[in-house]
């Protein structure tokens, strides 16, 4: 039984035929030009693209699933909003359906790609997983007993946007001290970039040769391995804000699996050590053995499509 | 069909006989003494009380729940330790059934009461629910899709110690800044005491009788009624930091009800009110049509009983 998994991304639609066992057999991709229409004949042709490279026809495909960006209306099929990619009230699942004669189902980009990491990835032995991205924001996706849990209007999982800091950083959704503001890689970033102003002499300057602006991820976790103190600061205070926001999710719901994904992540134990001891403070169940666990994520940006497919199951 | 619901707090043992409908159609008392065997004892004691005023046989009775204080297992029927009874592994699910001949479930207290504003209180047209319980501490229970939800090591709903001012209060946890140590009754009350002291001429004083130790909730809320500037402050901070709390957990999960109860919850519209204005303003999805409701609890005191029969169910 095979699947067609689309990955639609603010640059890219990234389609995979996805096996029963989570494993990509075949890729197709076009570039992902803006609205309604455009969209959707985009997506048909890097699926058929993908199922043509897989050497299989259409009606050898059981169904498609789609992770978007943006606001999603599951039970209707729909993208409600997403303005990067001027998609508005789109009834993408039909619109694709009737091209590819096959079923098409929809989900939040976030949550299908916590579904894949749940079923194949740092989530595959558990029952209840937290899946967060640490990226431009702050995603977050929810799998309880074996399900993706939207929320009774389907705005669940909107982690990156609880009030971490009365009255701190204005978020893009025009609230003030969302988690996302100091926990998404743009966040580290810019608490970088505000301690390097202040010490000049700190590495954050050397390893951007004074261009702040150059600063990403890779070139903070370099400063960060010269052992410079202000770096080392930013760091510790970035992990305390990740363990406080987390802590709170893990005393309101104790998932067995914390899964940390997006660019930051990729720092891997430099970030995850020193994050599940933090986090075991903020843990009301941190003294017990039956404690979450955090892991990394492990299907990278694999995980957005195999979790697409794995919803029109 | 009837079920027996058992109540289990620190000064009394409550049950009631509850109808399908959640109805209590009699009910038992006893005062409840400490140690496993005195309080399994003095349970089932209340248990035939209660089928005795009923005028049935313990043959006429499904099953029982009980709720419980203090760390419960509820996959293997035990109250794991409750310091205030003084139970420490206590099998009370098997010692209770082997005299009443009857199966007998076991919940959190917290949870049990949830369960019962879910099915026949605030919560009874809801597909998932949050209760929370304003009084000594801040209790939480959460029920997604018609079940009890525990997490996968039976922490789950622990929203009172979710850290919401880092460094701030210390909490009988040991932690610091806990949710409840401000949005319980406990930190309400705090909170009006040290701003009368700070402001002798303010009603808080006046309605004790300049015995602080005397304030309680309805005093507290006696001298709001009277207009009085200070206590309007300390009641305008604390909805603010209820619905900052709450509001994490509705970005989190998204609950088509909030279920508030508990001591302070008696003051009804005067306290939901501006709490449901506050929440509005945190929750991502305040500006929909489709956000939660706030509610007050419905079942007061009984919520535990009727909740505890049904999860015997």
């Amino acid at each position: 039984m095979n699947y067609l998994g689309i990955d639609l991304g603010g640059t890219n639609v990234a389609v995979g035929i996805v096996s029963e066992e989570g494993e990509i057999i075949a890729r197709g991709h076009r570039p992902c030009p803006r609205g309604n229409e455009p969209v959707a004949a985009a997506i048909v042709a890097a699926c058929r693209e993908a199922v043509e490279s897989a050497g299989l026809q259409m009606q050898d495909i059981c169904g498609a699933g789609l992770g978007s960006p943006g606001t999603v209306d599951s039970k209707r099929g729909m993208v409600v909003s997403a303005y990067n990619l001027q998609l508005d009230q789109a009834p993408l699942c039909q619109m694709i359906s009737e091209e590819l004669g096959i079923p098409v189902k929809i989900g939040n980009d976030a949550n299908v790609a916590a579904y894949g990491e749940y079923l194949f990835g740092a989530g595959r032995e558990s029952k209840n997983m937290i899946a967060i991205t640490l990226g431009t924001g702050l995603g977050c996706g929810i799998v309880i007993d074996g399900a993706l849990y939207e929320g009774f209007n389907g705005f669940a999982g909107e982690a990156g946007h609880m009030c971490l800091v009365p009255k701190g950083r204005v978020c893009t959704c025009g609230r003030e001290g969302c988690f996302e503001t100091y926990a998404s890689a743009t966040g580290l970033l810019l608490s970088a970039r505000m301690a390097a102003k202040k010490h000049p002499e700190c590495a954050l300057n050397h390893v951007t040769g004074g261009d702040l602006d150059a600063l990403d991820g890779k070139l903070f976790f370099r400063a960060l391995e010269t052992g410079d103190a202000v770096t080392q600061q930013v760091f510790a205070s970035y992990v305390d804000l990740l363990a406080l926001g987390l802590g709170s999710i893990v005393n309101l719901l104790q998932p067995e699996v914390i899964c940390v994904g997006g660019g930051i992540a990729g720092a891997g134990e430099v970030l995850l050590a020193p994050l599940r001891e933090a986090l075991r403070a903020y843990d009301f169940a941190g003294n017990t053995e039956r404690r979450v666990e955090v892991l990394g994520a492990m299907l990278g940006n694999d995980a957005g499509i195999i979790g697409a497919a794995m919803i029109s199951r």
